[in-house]
């Protein structure tokens, strides 16, 4: 393998003189970069990324963790990050963590050894007080869907609580009353705040949910249709249902599709997300909007300008959810819930 | 900062000593190496792994170009070479290329600075001679979902054509004659081949199906809705379509509902890869199987073995597609195309 002391030989210099010239320092004659650079084209030599971030104790790539790169909401994330990275010449890293402790810790501490000195996280196993070392100790990581006391400037947020609210009131004003929901079984934040937007619009309608309208699957089609079903299989007479997300909605869809139960006139559906799969599902999926794109692409600004030391320490960046409505939402029949 | 100098003051050896220890040499004492852990854990050392990567010439990472992670279809295949490398104790770096030459260039040339050893790589843009060239100088790279000519054992392809023939063929058991075809806009063999085997299956039986018999979109549901709104507009009587994929299936049943028409019973709908989404439509997606996931972990298991220089240089990897039978697709009505 070619390495920079052929080339330091060839164009006739010193190791450090092509070094300089490769880390692009001011303190190099044009000549000199002239012959450096024309070595490094003849040998095809290839810069160590290894070596230059040794150097310079800067790397070129961002890291991120997340849940898991192929759930459609954890890749919309990355690909914001990526295109934000693409800006700034960064490549990204990536780590899944499969919202398990362990394996979060791991993907943090193997980035940090790869000297990314910009980190996006998605931790959610973690405690706060171990993810508040980590800040402490590195500058350019931030936190994203998830604020951690005394990091607020450097956490990426969402009112889950207003989302799930909004959410819920919705059904409410469409007369619907007795409204199940489609938990996570991941033991996370996201879920418990949904479940309590849930619960709160609810109760100030006097209506007190028991805990068999909550029907718990894995936060994916396969586990909202295993959701669903166990919701159906209970006889709740429930004539709505509020979904932690788009993915657990899609498949609701299917299970109630399977049992010749029609959304939105039999039951109504509402997911929390909008991920690209909620416009084509059928009937389009009315959800709580999750601009996951402009704040992954908000926490990897952050990251940049934590990593430069120029972050401004007294902003929060905590971002309000939306309501979309598309088709899988309708008044409750007078007729009364057939059905479920 | 913590440095190896600390470390190895605090344990009253040489920095080459510590760095042997946390490198797993043999040629530690047993002794020596507690002391060296116990200065380690004392400092919270991290080591560098640009360090160790400079000195052991690789690094713990394995790299991956695939065009986009936030594709569902890339998605699994990002996951399905992550769980192989966290059985190595390895870390995923990927790089987006979009289909685009230079970013193809740029994201395999990255992940060679940062001395991947193994590197998996969907490359649809480069050309046979570059992508051999890359190969030539890292022996831990292998391709996925191409094969260029020299390199087959490190190659790890999909029989397209057959899996579009085998998709064709089984509309046309169906009675189905006039078969149009959703193209990808990306400009991509895959695309090319899978309009082969749709030609070649109609071609069989006397079928020349007219260009305006294909639609063209990006491989997304958007995309596949465009293009089956494209289809419909030119009033062709097609009673059957086959899918570039199944992102584009689903957009384009989306596209159907929307203008009234029934699947299967007025229009059939074939799809291609299988993703989970194909599973959650209405009805649900028959497709032809893209076993991804058995590819990818190969791809990631050869890689490895080139890098260690163990690699079987006879063996070929070319996966066959099998036929997914859902709801999509149904017999031709006998009353004939009533809509399309």
């Amino acid at each position: 393998m070619i390495t920079i002391r052929d080339v330091a030989r060839i164009a006739g210099v010193s190791v450090a003189t092509v070094s300089r010239v490769l880390n692009n320092s001011a303190l190099v004659s044009a000549e000199t970069r002239e012959s450096v650079m024309r070595a490094v084209s003849q040998t095809g030599y290839r810069p160590n990324a290894n070596a230059q971030a040794l150097a310079t104790q800067v790397s070129d790539t961002i890291g991120v963790v997340v849940m898991d790169v192929s759930d459609p909401f954890f890749g919309a994330l990355v690909k914001a990050v990526d295109v934000v990275a693409q800006q700034h010449n960064k490549y990204v890293l990536i780590g899944n963590s499969y919202h398990q402790e362990e394996k979060e810790r791991h993907a943090i501490e193997v980035l940090i050894r790869q000297r990314c000195n910009a980190l996006i996280v998605h931790a959610k196993a973690l405690s706060d007080a171990e993810l508040s070392e980590f800040l402490e100790s590195i500058p350019g990581m931030v936190l994203i869907n998830r604020i951690v006391p005394g990091y607020a400037h450097r956490c990426v947020g969402l009112d889950n609580v207003s989302g799930a609210v909004m959410a819920t009131r919705m059904l409410l004003n469409q007369g619907h009353q007795r409204i199940g929901y489609l938990a996570s079984s991941h033991s996370i934040e996201d879920n418990d705040q949904r479940r309590e937007g849930w619960l709160r619009a609810l109760t100030e309608q006097g209506i007190t949910p028991p805990e068999s309208w909550i029907g718990v699957g894995s936060p994916d089609m396969q586990g909202g249709e295993a959701a669903m079903v166990e919701l159906l299989g209970r006889n709740l007479q429930l004539s709505a249902v509020f979904s932690y997300n788009d993915s657990m909605a899609a498949g609701a869809l299917t299970a109630l599709k399977d049992n010749g139960i029609v959304v939105p006139h039999h039951v109504s559906v509402i997911g929390f997300d909008d991920i690209p799969i909620a416009r084509y599902t059928d009937p389009q999926l009315t959800t709580v909007r999750y601009p996951v794109v402009s704040m992954a692409r908000l926490a990897t600004e952050l990251a940049l300008q934590g990593a430069a030391g120029t972050l401004d320490s007294d902003a929060t960046h905590c971002f309000m959810p939306t309501l979309v409505r598309r088709h899988s939402v309708a008044p409750k029949q007078i007729v009364g819930p057939i059905t479920l």
